[in-house]
This record gives C-alpha cells, sequence and structure tokens, in this order.
C-alpha cells in the first residue's frame, strides 16, 4: 500500500508498536475526498471529529494543522483522499486513560478510488449481509477504530459485481452499507436509518440531511426497503451512488438520486459518469 | 513505555502506519504471565488464539514461532509479562480482506505488573460501571482488538483504592470485570457469566472451569451477585483475586477462593501474599 505519510507532522510511515490505536482500536479516522486541493465536506469532516473526540475524551485536534497536513500528503495529485487517524496514543499497558495523553495523528494521502464506469450512472447491484451491528450508544455514529463488524460484513462476499452489502442491527433493522450510508425514497418521501444504536453517521449523509431539510431519519426494514421507488447509498468518498438492486429487488435511479448526484456537482465533486 | 518487542521476528518498536490492527482492530492479543521462563497456561493461550484466527480468518501462527519469540523479550525477566498481538497485516485500503495475507506479528515483553500488597489476602475493592457490553456473538469471547468499550468502562474511575469494574450487557445480567472475568458461589455452587454474547473468555477462567467441572456457566444478575457466600476475579495475568466489595456490598474471601489460589499456586504462579 503506498500513500504518503505524516505522523504527529513528520514524513514517517510506521507508528509505535505500543499505540493504544493498535492495541485497543482507541481513537477515530476521517476519510476525505479532495478535488485538486480542495475537500468540500471539510468542514462536516472536522465537526465529526471533534464530536466524537469530545465522546472518547480524545483531545481535539487543531484543526488547522490537520489542513495543512492533508495539504501536504496529497501535493500534486488531482483526485485524492486523505485519510486522517488520531488515537489516544502509547500508554501503559492497561486499558486506563493515560494520565498525561499524547495522541497520535496520522495524516496520510492516497489516490482517490477509480470507480466502474457506470456506478454513478446506472447504479451498483448490492447483497444482504448476514453479519449484525450490534446495539452500543456510547459509540455509534462515531468513525471510531473498532471496526471489525465491517470486516466480518465486508468479508461476506468476494464477487466484483457486487458493489456494497446491507447490514442490519440485531433486530432486523437495515443500518447502512458496510461503507456507505443508505438512503431510500418511501412514498415520496426521502429517508434514512437512524444511527443512534449503531452504525457510522457519514459527513456525506450529513450533508443530504442538511440539504433536504424534508428528510426523515426513522427506523426502516427490510419490507420497507423492498417497496422503496429510489434507493441509494451515499459516502464522503464515493459520492451519491444509485442503487440499481439489492437481492433479487431491482430499483431505477430516480428523480431524488440524480438531483443529489447534481447537488454533489455543485458541491464541487466529479461524479462524472452520472 | 517500555518493554522488548520483536515485529514479525525483527527487534523493532514500530509498525506500519497502514497496518489492519491499527485501522480497523483487525486482529487479538494475548497476555500471557511467565515465570522464570515458564508459562503455566501456554497452551490455553495457544487454543484460544488458534480458534480466534479461524473465527477472524486469520492465518493460524506457528505456536513453536511465538515460544521461541516469547523467550527472547523476556530473557533475563524473573516475572515477566508477554503480550502476543496477532493483526491482519497491511492491505489495500476498505475492510475487504487481502487477497494475499501477510499477517503483522507483535512479541512484546513487559515487567509483570505489581499488586497491591494484600490483594491477594484480603482482596479487592470492585464497582459497577454504567458502560454496557453490547451484545455480538460473532466476537464474543475474542481478545480481539477492539477494547473501546473496556476503555470506556476502565474511564468510569480513578480512584486507586478500586482495583476493578464490572460490566453487564445491555439486559442488566453481569458479564465479567474490565480485564477480568468473574467467578461467584451461589447455594455452595461456583458459577460464572456465559459469554456467549459479549464478553472475553478468559484463559484463567478455562483454567478455572477445566479444574473445577462441576462449576456452571450460566447467566448472573446483580441481585444473585449480592446474595454470593464468595466472589472473585480471575486473570491469567493477575490470577486469582478474591473481591473483599462490590459497591456497598461486602464479602470474605472463601474456601472456594482459598482453594483456587492454592491450584494456582501449584500451577507454578507465586501470589506470595495470599
Amino acid at each position: 500500500m503506498s500513500g504518503r505519510v505524516l505522523v504527529n507532522g513528520s514524513p514517517s510511515t510506521t507508528v509505535s508498536a505500543f499505540d493504544r490505536g493498535l492495541s485497543y482500536g482507541d481513537g477515530l479516522f476521517e476519510t476525505i475526498r479532495f478535488v485538486r486541493g480542495a475537500a468540500p465536506l471539510w468542514s462536516q469532516h472536522m465537526d465529526r471529529l471533534r464530536e466524537s473526540c469530545v465522546r472518547l475524551r480524545l483531545p481535539l485536534p487543531d484543526a488547522e494543522t490537520l489542513r495543512h497536513e492533508a495539504t501536504v500528503v496529497i501535493d500534486g495529485m488531482e483526485h485524492a483522499v486523505v485519510r486522517i487517524t488520531l488515537t489516544r496514543g502509547v500508554g501503559e499497558r492497561g486499558y486506563a486513560l493515560p494520565q498525561t495523553p499524547a495522541p497520535t495523528r496520522i495524516v496520510a494521502g492516497f489516490d482517490a478510488p477509480a470507480m466502474a464506469g457506470d456506478a454513478y450512472a446506472a447504479g451498483l447491484r448490492v447483497r444482504w449481509c448476514d453479519t449484525p451491528l450490534a446495539a452500543q450508544p456510547l459509540l455509534a455514529g462515531m468513525k471510531h477504530l473498532n471496526r471489525l463488524e465491517q470486516v466480518l460484513a465486508r468479508a461476506e462476499w468476494s464477487d466484483p459485481s457486487i458493489g456494497e452489502g446491507l447490514v442490519c442491527d440485531a433486530d432486523g433493522h437495515v443500518i447502512s452499507g458496510t461503507m456507505t450510508n443508505l438512503f431510500a425514497v418511501l412514498d415520496g418521501v426521502l429517508v434514512t436509518p437512524a444511527l443512534d444504536r449503531c452504525g457510522v453517521a457519514g459527513v456525506a449523509r450529513a450533508e443530504i440531511l442538511a440539504s433536504r431539510p424534508e428528510a426523515r431519519v426513522c427506523g426502516l426494514s427490510p419490507t420497507d426497503l423492498a417497496r422503496a421507488s429510489e434507493v441509494f447509498l451515499s459516502s464522503s468518498v464515493r459520492g451519491i451512488l444509485p442503487v440499481q438492486a439489492v437481492g433479487d429487488t431491482v430499483y431505477v435511479p430516480g428523480p431524488v438520486t440524480r438531483a443529489l448526484q447534481q447537488h454533489w456537482r455543485g458541491l464541487g465533486f466529479p461524479m462524472e459518469q452520472a
């Protein structure tokens, strides 16, 4: 895996083997799409990072420092993704918080992932995952480093024609994709699952909700999803992705999906194929 | 934090910033107590590690290699703890399993932690934690690297006179301590909570269950615990720790606890103060 990296501001590709990010997954991350040096959703990423730092009692990072370091690691790249990882740093052995926290800040730049040619136009084929997400309100919504559930869910398929898997909670409510948030149009209303018990509250999801005040956050069952007139996925890295099928249920990208793709282009993101 | 470390067999104190152990908590660990170069519970640690590797689809490590590396990192130390961390290694960005897995193996040696003078004789004072453990049968029992719940639970107190915190699941069943397993004597029967939905199935717990076939694994409520005649904690690093109080409920270390401490000494562990 390549990529330019700054660790606590210095060029490095390694971190301490005693970092709590590795020992316990004790930290957070953001993956931020850049287009010619600009990150249209930067402030939303910083909002989520700050809010999650408060919840995990991590010292708040300096957004200006992060912005500068992001610019350094993607210098010269037209389409880039920056992963910012923030951990509680090196500590004594054991779960107790270090008395003098010294967080680790990893800022890494990568080429933006290529999407399949017609992903934005025709949409993705999606499957159901069997891996349920556990209900943990204390961690729900955050993009923290404890992501084994996503790893297990993503490991359920290897067919490259399947673009994403949908995960439910233990009660069978639809929550999200393994790496995307989920939206549907039900009876003409844009809806997305509530994420107060599990799941990651994506920055793209936040942007959609802010731009569509009429959208509803609610519980969503597979039966609801089956009768939706439109289904799409959101991702801060990939944008607005229509769903063309969930298992055997087929959808046609509709006007709400297309309008949000247009909104995304207006923010400055390329979705040329749509 | 000090300690001698081998990373994939070579002296090093760092790992790749792209390691999936750091990115997603995608891995496992064992903390193994050594006394003058011997690890009485070594084979049980290897059993758990192998079983968890199968569940997480991690390549099985070679136990002989691990044993050799453990010996190297504790060379000359009379009382030591070895932490073995096994991750899925460096991969492409994204949750999908690497097509060619190259696990990372970190073997680190530390001085064994000192216990408070009368911990083994008089026992620990213990509190209840508010942080619930989420129910996730796919991860339950394993000592994986997703430990934010334990970090949050341990962050609930800083009073050094409190030796451990007890955690429950979301339904209020008592599960364990933050870093220990829990046993109680109820109506003359040794019991310990079931760990098929959350919690870590400790190696010391496995040794106790193997040596006490009459012990029962079952659901345990705080009310049950309040009327127990004995309560103790088990840990592969710390051994058998009597509980002298859980909140306001006081216990006296009893014959079952003392017999298991004796068993622990018989295995070769020092618990001099007991």
